[in-house]
């Protein structure tokens, strides 16, 4: 049978977003299109404020609907500790600590050379300008702990001792996650936990 | 921090979606909101061309852009079957066999008291009604092979029952799907594999 092309074009689209594979977007498309048609209009509605409203901090490049996103504003936060991020939703993340006392730089993505994107595609620029005329005296990478991750990390390193081989880089400790199996945890992972023991 | 409003609401409805739990519904808000308008733009587009166009085939439910599906139009269709699936996305998954020569009722869901779905939230009276005028021999339920799939089923033959006993109701076989591990298997899975054992 043919499937209708306005569900094939919106299944299609939404496949391409982030942890959207074909199956859930062609079941998304049917359940937007047909099951539940007043939360699809909301939906769109949302997306069409987010687009109108929503824009990149200018400083730290964190997902904001005024020009300076209300992290960088807060004169009580320590300015002079950064941490980089992939994207918002680690910042995210980090905040519902409610332990965090410094600012923050959204890279907006990693270096990743098997999809195409290069150090000049991601807010590497903005942040070396960041280091250059605020006083910051460490970086700290909190990005996931992958290859990619560390790769970006260690480039930006790089970059950073060029600038100023005082400021301090460092990145989040690796080990066993709270609440986890040993049992279940992966070879490197128990190796950085032996690594990263802890004096009791 | 506060996450800017537009970012929160959108994340909101999209985390009422099928599947989209409230991690990946931030995600998206945030990848929508600044990742990628112009992806934002064509879904936000999309789905107002799905509300536009698209409705439930005045026959057997199915999704199409007219009145009447074109499985439900196809006079090549063996009319005397009728396979109940819950969604759409079933009736697609099905039809990717290219070997079904029956036509289909779509009940958009399954009887599911927990949830507060009763047997008149779903497309039944339009089965019963079809049972009633259309010449049909067989109805082959293909629900999901779990308790609400096999109440709804059960339900819904009862009714069968009292309007034609004549009509056979089938449901797909239970056994392990091709490509499976044993090892792996439920129990009730194996128990359905033996039960439902091929000669060979």
């Amino acid at each position: 049978m043919a499937i209708p092309k306005e569900v094939k074009n919106l299944a299609n689209e939404l496949s391409r977003l982030p942890g959207v594979g074909p199956k859930l977007s062609m079941r998304l498309a049917i359940y937007l299109s047909i099951s539940d048609k007043e939360l699809a209009k909301r939906i769109s509605n949302d997306i069409e404020d987010s687009l109108k409203n929503i824009k990149q901090c200018k400083i730290c490049c964190n997902v904001t609907s005024d020009e300076v996103c209300d992290i960088c504003l807060n004169p009580d936060r320590d300015s002079s500790k950064l941490i980089v991020v992939e994207s918002s939703i680690d910042l995210f993340s980090l905040e519902q600590t409610n332990q965090i006392n410094a600012k923050y730089h959204v890279l907006n993505g990693v270096i990743s050379p098997i999809n195409g994107i290069g150090p000049e595609d991601i807010n590497i620029k903005s942040l070396l300008n960041r280091l250059i005329n605020e006083k910051i005296e460490e970086v700290i990478f909190a990005l996931n702990p992958n290859l990619e991750g560390d790769a970006t990390s260690i480039f930006i390193k790089n970059e950073i001792i060029e600038i100023n081989s005082k400021i301090l880089v460092s990145r989040l400790g690796k080990g066993i996650p709270v609440g986890s199996s040993i049992e279940y945890m992966s070879t490197l992972t128990l190796l950085d936990s032996i690594n990263n023991r802890d004096k009791i």
